[in-house]
């Protein structure tokens, strides 16, 4: 290592980018700022500003993803994350990773010897899905066709070909990601869970992004009067869901890895009346794992007791996999420059998986990838309650301005 | 047994009421006759004058009970039921016991022998609890008082007291049960299940009416992202249910009796997301059974089922018992009576507890009580499919007509 001189991160004017960016959407402590809301996109004409001040070459594009280009040559690396929220979402999920971005390549152009890297940044659009989940990253890179963005709209119908057009992107070109210019893309992202907090850790180095699979599981039963319909007569949609749903629980229990999760989010029942032996049930139900051939075997586990159940000649069952997203590792030579750049900074990073999927899932198809968390207050995000101590913000930076000086140097 | 003429039941006659009775609120194959609507008073006014044209003594009283006193001395019998329905019920659901009494009394002043017997007829008022179950029942038997009506609305919120004042009968007294005139009360009804079908009897005789004991069990946990975070940090109020109802269930087929029934009517998950962990979790269930003691013990697996869940510290319970309804035992003497009339029509009976609440339940408390049932085609009740065969409808009539000989008689 020889005596370069470092990128220096502005704690104060990282977290004013950061405030600043808030009060687009802002709603009570959070913001409400879905994909291509007004809010949304006056937030990203905004970005592009700071970053064209940034001495950043911008681009706001055809999907609404706005990306800044550094004068550097190539063999840099790629910063960012995204600017939508979920509806009445939090401050930092998505905007933290951007402002780091913007707020490293913008301290590498004001250093000594930084001044010439590649350091790009971007802000995608719509990573949370209120049209097509990742819709920028994927965009990006070219995982996505015309027929796609065709046929996406949010919930309430709106399409997205309609809000291109309202915010005068349609026309403007896609931009494709340059896969030769970096060596990495980096994304800094609250950690949306309680591990870190619990564990006392300020720096998560993310391993992998986990996979995950949901399914509606739907039964068919006879609505019968729950007085006068003898037990052994009864073609009972809800005791069938609830034996199914009980095993599904065990079978996750006894077959889970470490970082296997799982969760029954809904369950309802109809026609939902205490005298009336329920004639259909249903629930949604998911698992979420790193590894692929456990994800394989929980999901045959749920096959096994579906068809226990119905082999019993009472109900039907109807599964239908609602969602299949693949595991994908993190590049692990990235991870360790993160860990390093924590010890510098003196922290002892936690290694662990992401449950939550990010845009670094579609990045890290195409470049070596990796990921930082911070700690995120009580576990919470998707909630205006979102939080991370202003401390926490500030280091994460400082160690992903680090972990850039080291990649750059490698 | 003297050689006396019979109370002959004319078939066409009884038919051709009931189809009338059918007429006040038609709704597709049943009827939407619930208490107090135009339909049910409309209905209520037709049955005074039927009533009346069968030389008996007509009051409407003061909760809308249409009671038919017969011109002959006590020890006579009192047989009815009810004419509301539920919304959009079915055309013989109370209507054909109260029919049935209309019939009876009819043919039995047109006898020789019988024309002097104390048979009198009811049609209670809101069976079915649109504003108050048995409310008719209850009132005739004094077991109802002024508060309890001040009270009750239907709903929509609309007051009882308003729609006594409606229909002109706020003023009104309301009848009340002479004791001393009836030896005994019997209700005619569709069986409302499929166990006579099944049996391919045509005559059941009540032995019991179950008791009801009805609970809601409401879990509060705390959401959490289903994603990150870790199986044992969460406070899954869904899984939690999950586990109760499925130890509730297997807990009641292990300690059930011949005649015990049980539902878990209703499930609900909240916020009910895929992709977050249940914060709160209710299920609706119910037990009957005639034995007292039988259900002390399911209620009592219940109670031990959540302690057991809510000693494990993760979510809290909260039980309440929203119904609770006393079995009663029908009158075995006039059970006998009713299969013994039945055998005299060539019909052997099955005896079968009722897992329907009735007005008997509340007569039951005051008066020998038996009920007869036919079969119902399908099991199917509270819906416009309900139907009985005509041939089914006018032998439960005359098995009837035979058991009051036998009854006046013993």
């Amino acid at each position: 290592m020889t005596n370069t001189s470092h990128i220096e991160v502005d704690g104060d004017r990282l977290l004013a980018d950061l405030r600043k960016l808030a009060t687009f959407g802002k709603f009570g402590p959070g913001v409400d700022r879905t994909a291509f809301s007004e809010p949304d996109m006056a937030a990203r004409h905004w970005l592009q500003k700071r970053m064209a001040a940034a001495g950043l070459d911008v681009e706001l594009d055809g999907v609404g993803n706005v990306v800044g280009r550094s004068p550097g040559a190539g063999a840099g690396v790629l910063i960012g994350s995204h600017t939508d929220s979920v509806p009445k979402g939090g401050w930092l999920d998505g905007a933290m990773g951007v402002i780091y971005g913007l707020e490293i390549a913008r301290a590498a152009r004001e250093s000594r010897d930084w001044n010439t890297a590649a350091i790009d940044v971007v802000s995608f659009q719509d990573e949370e899905g209120t049209f097509l989940p990742c819709l920028g990253s994927k965009s990006l890179c070219d995982e996505i066709d015309d027929d796609a963005i065709d046929q996406a709209s949010d919930p309430s119908g709106q399409s997205l070909r309609d809000m291109l057009a309202r915010h005068e992107l349609d026309g403007i070109p896609r931009t494709r990601l340059e896969r030769t210019r970096y060596r990495a893309y980096l994304e800094a992202h609250i950690e949306q869970g309680p591990r870190l907090e619990a564990a006392a850790k300020r720096i998560g180095v993310v391993t992998a992004i986990v996979g995950i699979r949901r399914f509606r599981i739907g039964v068919k039963g006879q609505a019968d009067h729950a007085g006068t319909t003898p037990m052994r007569m009864r073609k009972d949609a809800g005791a069938a869901l609830i034996q199914v749903a009980s095993q599904v629980l065990e079978g996750c229990q006894s077959n889970s890895g470490p970082d296997t999760v799982w969760n029954i989010g809904n369950v309802t029942f109809e026609p939902g009346a205490a005298n009336v032996v329920p004639s259909g049930a249903e629930m949604l139900f998911e698992i979420r794992d790193t590894s692929p051939s456990r994800l394989d075997e929980l999901e045959a586990k749920l096959e096994e007791v579906v068809s226990e159940e119905e082999a019993k000649g009472q109900v039907i069952f109807e599964v239908s996999q609602t969602a299949s997203i693949a595991p994908i590792d993190m590049d692990s030579a990235l991870g360790e420059a993160i860990a390093t750049a924590a010890q510098s900074h003196g922290e002892e990073s936690m290694y662990m998986p992401s449950g939550a999927g990010h845009d670094a899932m579609t990045l890290g198809r195409h470049l070596p990838t990796a990921m930082l968390f911070v700690p995120s207050i009580g576990g919470r995000s998707h909630d205006t309650a979102e939080d991370t101590s202003e401390e926490d913000i500030l280091l994460g930076c400082r160690v992903l301005a680090t972990a850039v000086e080291n990649i750059l140097r490698g």
